[in-house]
C-alpha cells in the first residue's frame, strides 16, 4: 500500500514509563514507529521535547513531509480523564503533574498541526472499531485486560464518550454488592479480575500447599508469577489454573452480562494481556455468559478478541486525527 | 393551549388487563382518554375491534376529525419484546397469543393511518425524556420500578434501543454475582426490589415477630401489603419500613453505579410506582450511589423523580408518532 498521497497521522500512546508513536496511514497501517522513554522525565516541558525528538524519528523513517499534504493531525492516548471536546486532561492518576492541562491545544501551538486526545482505553476502542475486530459492526463493546480493566463503547459507529468524556470505564462496574470497597467503589469488577489480583488468586493457593505447575513456570519464583504463566498452565491443564481462569470469566460475564441488557451490542471486543490468554479465558467467559443471559439475548451477541494488540493504543490515537 | 391546528397523535399503551388510550397534543398535553378492558378477550381481533371503540370515545371526546390535519399516526408501547424498526412483536411474555405479530402494519391496514410500536418502557423513557424530567437532557437513564423493573436510555437525544430493540433492561442488570436463579439471570436488580420482592421482605419479617406499623396501615391483612404501605410506614419512621427501602435504595445504587460508570449519563430518571415513595426511596438511594460512585462522577449526575406518573405509557406512545 503506498501512503505517499492518501491521509496520515501520528498517534501517541502516553504511559507512565514510555509513550510510543507511530506514523499511521489511512487503512490503520503503521508506517513509522517510535518510542520514548518517560519514566525519568520530570517536567511537561521535558515530555513536549521528547515527542518532539519522536516525531522527528518518524519523519526521518517515515515520510520527510510528514506534516505535509494528507496530515490529518496528531491523536494522544492517555491514562486518565480528559475532557475531548476541549482537549483537556483533568487527571492522569499514575502520572504525576499532569492534572488541569490543556494538553491539544499545548500540541497544536508546539507543532502548529491539529491535535486530539483521549482516555487511552476510547482511543483503543476507537482504534479496534475503525480498523480491528469491531469495523465490522455498528454497535460494540471493548474491554481492555491488563493493570486495569477499561471500555469503550461504539454507539451507532461512533465512539460514545458520554456526558463528560468519562463513559465506558467497564472496570468500575459492580458484580458483587457487598464486595470490598476500593478506590472504584464497592465489588468492582477490576477488584478481581485486574492482573494483580489475578496474581494473588495464584499466590495464595500455592502458599496454602496447593499443587500447581504455575510455580515451576515462574521459575520457582512467586514474585514471578504473571496471569501469562496462569494461563499457560490452565493450557496444559493445570487445575489452580483453570479454576482460576473460570472465576476471572465469569466475573468478566458477570458485569458484561448487566452491559448487554442494558446496551445490547453486537459484539463485545476483549483486548489487553489477559486476553492474549485465548481459550482459557474465552472458554469461560462464553460458557458463564450463555448461562448468565436470557437465550434472546445471548444468541445476538458476539464475543471476539482484539486484533490490534499492543499496536491498538498508537492506532487508536491516530484514528481520533484519521476521522476528525 | 389551542390543539386545533396544531400536530396530534393517538398513544395507546397496552396492558394485559387494561389498555389506555390517549389523544396527546404535540406539547405532551393529553387533550382526551379512553381505556378498554383487556382482560377477557381471547384473541387478537378482539383486541383491533376494542381498540377501535376506545379510538372512536377519543374522537367524540377530543376531536371530530381525529385522523385529519396535524395527525402523526398511532403509536403503541407493549409490554415486551419488539423489532421497532419493523413494527414487529417478537413476544409478550405475560399476554398469550401476541408472539410473531406485525403489529405496526396490521394497525395502518385497520386504520388507515401510521403507526409505530416500542416495548412499553421505552415508550415510557421517550415520554419523560421528550415532556417530562428528561427533556433538559441530552443523556438520560429511565428507570421505571413495579411488578418489573424496566428502562430506557437517551443518547444524544435519542432513543438507544441497541442492536435489536431490546436494550435497557436495567431490571436484568446483575448486581450479585453469587445470587439466586431466575428467569432474568442471576442475582438480577428486579430479583431484590420488584413489588411482589419489597414485600415479601416485609411479610418474612413481621412473620418472624418484627413489630411493626406495617400491617395495620393494610388493615392487619399480610395479604394486603403492597410497596405503597411499607413507603408510608417508613415515612412515619418506622423502622422496618425503613431498613426495607434503605436496601431497595442500595440494590438500586449498585446497579445505578454500574450504569453511571458505563454511560455518564446526566441524569437518572426514576418513574413507577415505587418511585412515588419519595424521600424515602430517593434518600437512601442518592446516600447508597455516591458512597459507590467516584466523587468525580457522582457529582456530575442527577437523580431525580419521573413527572408524568400513570400518564407517562400513553404519552411515551404517542411521542412514537408526534417525533416521527
Amino acid at each position: 500500500m503506498s501512503s505517499r498521497n492518501s491521509k496520515h497521522a501520528v498517534g501517541i500512546d502516553f504511559g507512565g514509563t514510555s509513550t510510543k508513536l507511530a506514523l499511521v496511514g489511512e487503512q490503520g497501517t503503521i508506517l513509522a514507529r517510535a518510542r520514548i522513554s518517560t519514566r525519568k522525565l520530570t517536567s511537561r516541558a521535558d515530555w513536549f521535547d521528547a515527542v518532539e525528538s519522536g516525531v522527528e524519528q518518524l519523519r526521518v523513517k517515515g515520510k520527510k513531509d510528514l506534516f505535509g499534504t494528507g496530515f490529518c493531525g496528531m491523536g494522544v492516548g492517555v491514562p486518565g480523564f480528559v475532557d475531548f471536546k476541549r482537549g483537556y486532561v483533568h487527571d492522569l492518576p499514575n502520572v504525576p503533574g499532569w492534572a488541569g492541562v490543556h494538553l491539544a491545544k499545548d500540541l497544536e501551538e508546539r507543532f502548529n498541526v491539529r491535535a486530539y486526545i483521549d482516555n487511552d482505553v476510547n482511543a483503543m476502542a476507537l482504534g479496534e472499531c475503525t480498523f480491528g475486530t469491531g469495523r465490522l459492526y455498528e454497535h460494540a463493546v471493548f474491554i481492555t485486560m491488563g493493570t486495569g480493566v477499561g471500555g469503550g463503547l461504539l454507539i451507532h459507529n461512533q465512539l460514545y464518550r458520554g456526558a463528560h468524556s468519562m463513559a465506558g470505564e467497564i472496570g468500575h462496574m459492580p458484580v458483587k454488592m457487598d464486595g470490598g470497597r476500593s478506590p472504584l467503589g464497592r465489588g468492582a469488577l477490576e477488584q478481581y479480575v485486574g492482573n494483580q489480583r489475578i496474581v494473588e488468586r495464584a499466590v495464595r493457593a500455592i502458599k496454602k500447599g496447593r499443587v500447581s505447575s504455575i510455580l515451576k513456570k515462574a521459575g520457582g519464583d512467586l514474585d514471578a508469577i504473571t496471569p501469562k504463566e496462569i494461563a499457560q498452565a490452565a493450557t496444559e491443564g493445570d487445575q489452580l489454573g483453570i479454576e482460576i481462569f473460570d472465576f476471572v470469566g465469569d466475573c468478566l460475564a458477570t458485569a458484561l452480562t448487566g452491559v448487554v441488557y442494558l446496551l445490547q451490542p453486537q459484539v463485545i471486543v476483549i483486548g489487553g494481556g489477559v486476553a492474549q490468554s485465548g481459550e482459557v479465558l474465552f472458554g469461560p467467559l462464553e460458557r458463564h455468559l450463555r448461562d448468565r443471559l436470557k437465550p434472546v439475548f445471548a444468541e445476538r451477541v458476539a464475543v471476539l478478541p482484539a486484533r490490534l494488540g499492543n499496536d491498538a493504543g498508537v492506532i487508536g490515537s491516530a484514528t481520533l486525527a484519521l476521522l476528525s
